[in-house]
């Protein structure tokens, strides 16, 4: 098994993207990752994405997007874990160079979502529940996390307070990121005074509704040595794992199985314990799943993610920063782009080059992408050489 | 790189299965595979599904199978590439095993499309085009492969009785395939009259639309011999390619880029040349189809698929079998589950175990799917020990 390496990263503003289409987007991310990696070409796509079916009325993304980029002849698959699928273009692409199927390996996420009104974007989005035990009942996403949220408060006492605290550090990084779709910080008061939508969760308890890319160009360490252009970022770990679809089937819904598990995975390959991670980039869909999360990779012990939040420990000068670029709540949401503009702040952290938001000495960073509601999960661990 | 060999395969007698929902389909195939391959575990889920957005409000299939198969936990993700997921299934699941990176891996195929209406299943499928350049000016998939027709009558004289030969030489093998949509024998004449659906293509030129699917289990040869419950039937090829997205973008329409390209990377992985294949299962979504397609592949020359076809040379005692299964047309079309429906009908072909449709003396067989106007194509090659 060979050595992999992030060549090279590129990915569009998130925003409500209105001039360009579905296509334009994955391709100027593609690009900027292409010229950012300094190759002429590439073997092979992944392209993640959840649902352009009920989004914008095309399906076939892999050919769509070989074609765009002038590159049809290449072998180009679409994969779908709904807001997991960029984290799974990752893996699948991480595989193949791994593998030696291909040298240089295209993986990018594409969603465009806001050429739908909100409720039709919410039963879009709802198809990453389950349908007929779930959604047709008219359970929504925020309706479900707002189930785990009440669960937590009520098991481990986490505040009402601590749940925005998690939105207002995210939008006081990701106004320090060119890349994020809100460059405001916000306060805890405009949290907790902002538009109910499922109690307790509150508008800016959300991540938004987005468009947007982002991609990498992955490779052998071997090549990325050769083309010396940035410090070498190594993918050394990856990790991915199911959970039951429905929360009703889960013993315990605050914790989230599927987290665990591809945390576990990618830290065995790494050779990783959490304690050694420099930083996260993780899926705070809503304000909850992120204190889930950390609880569930182990930066924090289980119950703790309220508390450890509001002190500041995820802060970027914080112990174990989570999220520097602001994350899905103030970076925006497009979600099949979502687990590969992970990874696309994960290299800029490991080379030094994030800016305002670097993290200091960044040198293992963990990226953690999920679907649903925790139903799938994709766990990577990068290292500088 | 280890050898691969199919383990198991299992599948759903194709049809309107409107007593069974996407999840039982999909559960009663893998449970089919697995009673099959003899595993007591998978260690990772392949699901190839186009559209199950927009056919049934569900995406986020990986995890949808895995928990209704009792297996959540173990990472699972649905790859889409329009008609072709199922191969791109087949492929990554390959590709998986063949690396080291699992044991066993479980790849399927999945859609039900009779829930809709003739036109919005008709709007579903188009999202397999370019919904800008296409779709949306109203072109439909009959439409684009009538052109293509009308293209390969004008180059080469390709006769509409050729193409009718085509549909009556695979509704004769799907006569004799239990798992078929339709077993009945059908004429050239009763083609030739069957309701006009875009001229010269008719509604007997055309693959019907279904609900299926059809599972296989994969693993090393090693393992295949240990299991010792069938004769070992090895992956030797896998090659997929892409060509342009839009119709016409492509220089030449009747010769079909991506499907040369992907037989010839499995041609070259397997170390064969099309002579030495005994028998293919090909995409023969319309008649004409399977008549372009047996040229690409070098089992005709060019422009000889029509007067091969009509002289019997791809019938089930012909030089060439093609479809022995009765292909897309009689067996019908779900159009996830294709791909792996084919890999069944090698596997059953290559053991010596397709009954009344055996290809006699079938060592080595030929699989190619197709996504859309033949903008993806994904071929695998499969041989006996």
């Amino acid at each position: 098994m060979r050595e992999v390496a992030v060549l090279g990263v590129g990915m569009v503003r998130f925003g409500e993207l209105w001039d360009r289409s579905l296509r334009d987007l994955f391709t100027e991310a593609a690009l900027a990752a292409i010229a950012d990696a300094g190759v002429d070409h590439v073997d092979s796509l992944y392209v993640g994405c959840m649902s352009s079916g009920l989004f914008n009325g095309q399906e076939h993304l892999g050919v769509l997007m070989a074609d765009s980029l002038g590159v049809s002849s290449i072998p180009a698959t679409r994969v779908e874990s709904a807001c997991a699928s960029g984290g799974v273009a990752v893996r699948q692409g991480f595989m193949e160079v791994a593998a030696g199927f291909s040298e240089i390996v295209l993986v990018g996420g594409v969603e465009k979502m806001t050429d739908l009104s909100t409720p039709e974007a919410t039963y879009a989005l709802s198809a990453a529940a389950d349908q007929e035990w779930e959604a047709f009942h008219g359970v929504t996403f925020p309706g479900l996390y707002a189930l785990i949220a009440r669960a937590h408060m009520e098991r481990y006492g986490t505040t009402r307070r601590q749940l925005a605290a998690v939105a207002v550090k995210n939008h006081a990084n990701g106004a320090k990121n060119p890349h994020a779709q809100f460059r405001r910080p916000i306060s805890i008061e405009a949290v907790l005074n902002s538009q109910m939508v499922a109690d307790p969760l509150r508008v800016l308890d959300c991540s938004p509704i987005s468009d947007g890319a982002a991609a990498a160009v992955l490779g052998s360490v071997e090549l990325a040595r050769k083309l010396g252009r940035h410090p070498v970022v190594k993918v050394t770990g990856s990790g991915q794992a199911t959970d039951t679809m429905a929360l009703h089937d889960r013993r315990n819904i605050t914790e989230l199985a599927a987290v665990a598990s591809a945390g576990q995975r990618a830290y065995a390959m790494a050779g990783r314990r959490p304690g050694e991670i420099d930083f996260a980039e993780v899926h705070d869909c809503f304000t909850i799943a992120e204190i889930c999360i950390i609880e569930a990779l182990g930066f924090v012990e289980q119950g703790r993610g309220g508390p450890a939040t509001e002190a500041g420990e995820t802060a970027l000068q914080g112990r174990i920063p989570i999220n520097p670029s602001g994350g899905l709540k103030a970076k925006g949401h497009p979600v099949g782009a979502t687990g590969v503009a992970q990874l696309h702040e994960a290299v800029l952290q490991l080379r030094g080059k994030a800016g305002e938001r670097q993290v200091p000495n960044a040198r293992i960073g963990l990226i953690q992408n999920m679907g649903g509601s925790g139903g799938s999960c994709v766990v990577h661990i990068l290292e500088t050489e």
